[in-house]
């Protein structure tokens, strides 16, 4: 084996772990990075944090997915930089020598140059995120259920999502179900329903990179559960008890003691980090622009894939961060790597098949946008579910999650609904 | 309902819970108070730990378990001491009037006095005690993997448990099945099979509360499993990387970075509080000695029950601390206060009905002591399977769990085994 072409992959998310896969024929030794044991489901992780599922259900095992797979090895290690020069990646406990590297390290959320508002409005991208925002949720109505202040009450009960993309959508519909159903029994001072949940979306309409058409209806579907959306509302201001945004000349600031994050993705720091050392571009969100065959430019034994890269020669515009295009890079990047160990043609440049965009808004409520059909309503919500149930990695989890949507769906029931993590005691009243 | 008789109760577990539920229809305000928001299935706290179970599924949120119960509130929140004289229970964020009250918090783990071990010596009552083992379960077999001195990468592989109750037995049984069959093809550099997993017991055998033949059976099971079983054997050092005990004049140290604590238990504090305003008597563990009715001695409005109560009236020595006294002395106090608040005849004094005893070792192996009938092995494991699930509060959790068991039983896979919590990186090697 010491042989044997060394490709390292760091990242175990979707474009490293369709990188691996897709390796398992080739003549080399691979070895895949992650600082988490567990490649994340994250298009379900809303669901996480509402309650409805719990952690282990989207998340897979790396060491078991790849148990099989003889020619990889994984290391629970955190890469902090790579060496170019000599073909080396810097672990925060060690060195790891490639041959070839495949650079899948995603991206976080980011403020906007406001890191202060992270305490006040947790995001959403890792297990710890969704336990925690879960926490903040809950707590929330717990609080409201002790206070005896009117207005404190109200402000516990608001609850502000920032942010009108799929996660932000997708919150803010969950949320809506949670006060009007799954809590509706449970208190005794405070009506659950009468909470108030907005969705903030600073450009002119939500679900921005979805056609207009399927906005509208999931503008519409969101109203109907009473959720408050207001486009072109740039959030000027994060507090402890409350958010400001602006739209076009106005001001406005609403009380609240929850405000969610789902706006603003920054790339890991290994895109700019390999940039400066390459040469290579890196764009506004940290993105590195990649050659057509997904590598560093004049670097072809690098390649970066995923939410870090910034592909934009088939459209002029970077594809979005989501699952897809990251599965068909590593995908087509396991193919580059195949085909040169064994001498073979290189592949054609990369080309990203859009299968479409899909998002939940609630109960048999969503949206799909499948480019050739494009549908609203429980039509939309059964393909959300069949699609999901089919991408989720272990087949264990699909049973459990298909049973935990089905009972919600017939009982409203979500049973993940804990508060974990410290002592939340003394409530914060 | 201000004119109410109000009864608090202090705690969520098997006995407070029963009690609430009893008083069902008792012309009583009542408030249940316990500092997590939902009650846990403590008998399976194990599997959490092992990566079998996710905690939702052995969690049940408490106002949902008591949403349709309309004298029932639930308050999310922390007593810190109860005001005999005045009928007042201290919060750590308010204070609560009673006319009765029933006190269930339960019991944590010791240390003899050690408290210093518990960094080292993780023990297992609550949720986050769970996933904290899990963790430093799993990352005992990554540092393993990363580890490249022998002696580290045994020590990284020895696991020692101490106390050899149905949660020493069973935490050992879980292990030994992670090691020889779960994890079995995940790494490349370790044999998980190597692992050597010590079972430390201070009396002459291991689940000391059972028949001796059950005992003998559990320890037999364990041994086929590779399970080192020291009966006898008195912890006297816990340390960074080794645990020592001593076996009548011998003294052995053993070299291992994960030792898991299932020894010692200490009644909550408001056992000894309570006694010192009342004159009643505390025991050595903290236990409040209470009347046969339940009460605390002199004060009828004032009820112990569950793993705080000392109730010897019946066998001469204390109920063991583990589910059916609880909810049968819950159930029985709850009887008692509704005769009370009636004018109906006082029930007579309290009698435990003893159903028996079950552990669990592993896949199909258990001991069951149900006093008519003992059984070990299959038969034994399908009861246990049986009780647990039958007494699984939420319908839901019962088919999660029984899906997961059936998962585990035909392919060995444990899904739930996350490295969840603060970053653990870099690896302490």
């Amino acid at each position: 084996m010491s042989e044997a072409h060394r490709v390292v992959i760091l990242g175990g998310g979707f474009g490293g772990l369709a990188a691996a896969v897709r390796l398992k024929h080739a003549p080399a030794q691979v070895t895949l990075i992650d600082r988490c044991n567990y490649h994340l489901f994250q298009p379900l992780l809303y669901q996480v944090a509402t309650g409805t599922l719990s952690p282990a259900n989207i998340a897979a095992p790396l060491r078991n997915v790849l148990r099989r797979q003889k020619n990889v090895r994984v290391l629970l290690a955190e890469a902090t930089r790579v060496d170019v020069a000599n073909k080396r990646v810097v672990l925060s406990d060690g060195a790891i020598d490639y041959d070839t590297l495949i650079v899948a390290t995603g991206s976080s959320h980011q403020y906007f140059g406001h890191d202060e508002w992270e305490q006040y409005a947790p995001g959403l991208k890792t297990v710890e995120d969704a336990t925690h925002m879960r926490r903040r949720i809950l707590l929330a109505f717990e609080a409201a259920e002790r206070e005896t202040d009117p207005e404190k009450t109200k402000a516990w009960l608001t609850f502000v999502i920032v942010g009108g993309g799929p996660t932000g959508a997708e919150l803010a519909g969950a949320l809506a179900e949670i006060a009007d159903d799954s809590l509706r029994h449970d208190f005794r001072r405070i009506d659950p329903r009468s909470a108030r949940i907005f969705l903030i979306e600073g450009t002119d309409r939500i679900l921005p990179s979805y056609p207009p058409k399927l906005s509208a209806a999931a503008e519409n579907m969101l109203t109907k559960l009473r959720v408050t959306v207001r486009v072109g509302a740039m959030v000027t201001g994060v507090g402890h008890s409350s958010v400001t945004f602006r739209e076009g000349e106005h001001t406005e600031t609403i009380p609240t003691r929850t405000i969610l994050w789902a706006a603003g993705v920054l790339a890991s720091p290994l895109g700019k980090q390999i940039a400066a050392e390459t040469g290579a571009k890196a764009d506004r969100a940290g993105r590195l622009e990649v050659a057509p065959d997904m590598a560093v430019p004049g670097h072809p034994e690098i390649f970066v894939i995923g939410d870090l890269a910034n592909f934009s020669h088939q459209t002029g515009k970077p594809l979005p961060g989501v699952a897809q295009p990251a599965i068909q890079e590593g995908t087509y990047v396991g193919r580059v790597i195949n085909a040169r160990l064994r001498g073979g043609k290189a592949p054609p440049p990369f080309h990203y098949f859009d299968k479409g965009n899909l998002a939940v808004i609630g109960r048999a409520a969503a949206v799909a946008d499948l480019n050739w059909l494009r549908l609203s309503g429980l039509p939309a919500w059964l393909i959300w579910a069949f699609v999901h149930l089919l991408y989720i990695v272990e087949f264990q989890n699909r049973l459990l999650i298909a049973l935990q949507w089905a009972w919600l769906y017939v009982t409203w029931g979500r049973s993940a609904r804990l508060i974990t993590g410290e002592n939340p005691l003394p409530l914060d009243l």
